[in-house]
């Protein structure tokens, strides 16, 4: 029998489902992917994806050569090893959807784990990216929402029933956007690529001040486009991810008096504006933490693994459950 | 050599230190005590205790029969042992005490544990208490300040630097009453029993409102003499129980964001409120909890170890730190 020396991770968006077969120094040595919207249901999204996987893990030596495979998924649970209610993904928008279980059923019995994407991404920062030899950090990624990933003691925060680390839905402001979770003011309605859109827009429309933003399309309006007027000097575009910036640095000094972090990562494209957004989350950080705190800064960081493959690295670090 | 069989456990309070030797059934078999201010400095402090101490001990059986001592004390912190600027112990007051070593060195090599109030209470509920079993829960203390201990996997958590579980500095009202630690809108500015006192004392002087508490000389107004107010129906000391109950419940729905906890459990003379303040507190958790969460709820419970001992008992649970 060949030695086991292959891990598959599974990046399940809302758009795509990317596969990858990845070797023990991070690198993913097969690649593949499905269309995750295009079946009608779990059970023929998981048959056309074993398809397409079978192929890539023949190319690699087949099935004896992989360890486990590991999932990373919009509201993933790690108990139960089903994504439940899934607002973005319609064959699992209704219900609880046993995916490891079925995977695991398809693939001669291969241990498989599953956890939401934010905790995926902890997992892929604490094996081959920046939090490497960290053993309390938080990871936030700002997306279509905002994920997050808490790490104490060099283990992740599952909470009783598998649900916790979800800061997106801390609340900023009382009374303030309503979010998809049903509440006012929640993390993410703000601090979001969709919230950070969402105030563009609101912007715009609140005053006739001069800006680069307006010879943007209103549909086309996105954290990106954003962060490029930002960067030629645009003074509104400069305020927003200001604002957007300073909500979440006070965020951060809340959860610092709940676990007290040597670090917060930033994940996901919004991240990838550095300084822009760093920087105000800094200031307002210093500006709201409680003084028990005030002798051991936390850094704040980017991401190093964003960009391709970095959500498929996460989750095939994902060891199976005990 | 006898078999080791009690451990000690001190309260150490801003008025009094109270030292108890505990055995294995949580039975305090032998108590005394020190007034906490009543010394110029650290050492003498540690030498008045010692010596009381040690009487108690030879009641005991020598202390060849302790097996170690846990010391639950403001701003202390475990990693270290030491007490780090506490505001409300003199001695203390403007550096880090070594509080652990200082008894340790006068015990005999005694191995002696060191951590903050609440997480003594917490450790406390967990050995002796109605968290016996629980895995997952958050304490809350209800005193001068609000105080937190919280427990993940059936261990507390202290974070990269020992100060996690500051949960009475998370922010609940932006430019809120102006914090000890600096800040403004801290929980414990409004939900400790000194805030409660603040918002009635508040409250009578915007409004002519009949009631029972404008008999009460506004220096003894506390969270007992309102309690009793509202017990007898007084409208108004109900509504700051409502009020002071709904702002706990909404930060307990951003606690259960961070941690998903089978338990919230509220500890100190305040808790003792029972209903008057859990019922505000369960309807605000309701309002204002993301749906992710809504089909597992967490229980809402009183200690079952208020009351005289309970601190003690807390801190002589504290296990060694490896």
């Amino acid at each position: 029998m060949a030695e086991k020396i292959y891990t598959i991770g599974l990046d399940l968006g809302g758009t795509n489902s990317e596969f990858g077969i990845v070797d023990a120094q991070g690198n993913i040595v097969e690649h593949t992917k499905v269309p995750t919207p295009a079946f009608p249901d779990a059970e023929t999204y998981v048959d056309a994806c074993v398809k397409v996987l079978m192929e890539i893990i023949e190319k690699a030596g087949g099935l004896e050569t992989i360890k486990y495979m590991g999932i990373g998924a919009p509201n993933g649970n790690i108990i139960t090893g089903s994504i439940d209610y899934a607002p973005n993904i319609a064959w699992a928008h209704n219900g609880c959807v046993p995916l490891a279980k079925m995977f695991s059923d398809r693939l001669g019995g291969l241990p498989v784990t599953l956890t939401n994407d934010a905790n995926a991404a902890a997992i892929g920062e604490m094996t081959f990216g920046i939090a490497k030899g960290m053993k309390h950090f938080i990871i936030l990624t700002l997306g279509t929402g905002v994920g997050s990933g808490i790490v104490i003691d060099g283990k992740l925060v599952y909470g009783h029933d598998g649900f916790a680390g979800e800061l997106g839905h801390v609340n900023i402001k009382q009374g303030g956007r309503l979010c998809g979770c049903g509440s006012h003011g929640c993390l993410e309605t703000y601090c979001s690529a969709t919230g950070l859109a969402k105030t563009t827009k609101e912007w715009l429309h609140e005053s006739d001040e001069p800006s680069l933003l307006r010879d943007i399309p209103e549909e086309d309006i996105n954290s990106w486009e954003v962060e490029k007027c930002a960067r030629k000097g645009d003074a509104m575009a400069n305020r927003i991810y200001d604002y957007t910036g300073r909500l979440l640095g006070r965020a951060c000094a809340d959860f610092m008096a709940f676990s007290s972090p040597e670090a917060f990562i930033f994940f996901g494209g919004m991240a990838k504006a550095g300084e822009l957004l760093l920087k105000p989350i800094r200031e307002a950080f210093d500006q709201n933490l409680c003084s028990t705190f005030k002798r051991t800064k936390p850094q704040f960081l980017q991401s190093t693994l964003n960009g391709a493959g970095a959500a498929i690295l996460g989750a095939a670090s994902l060891a199976p459950m005990k």
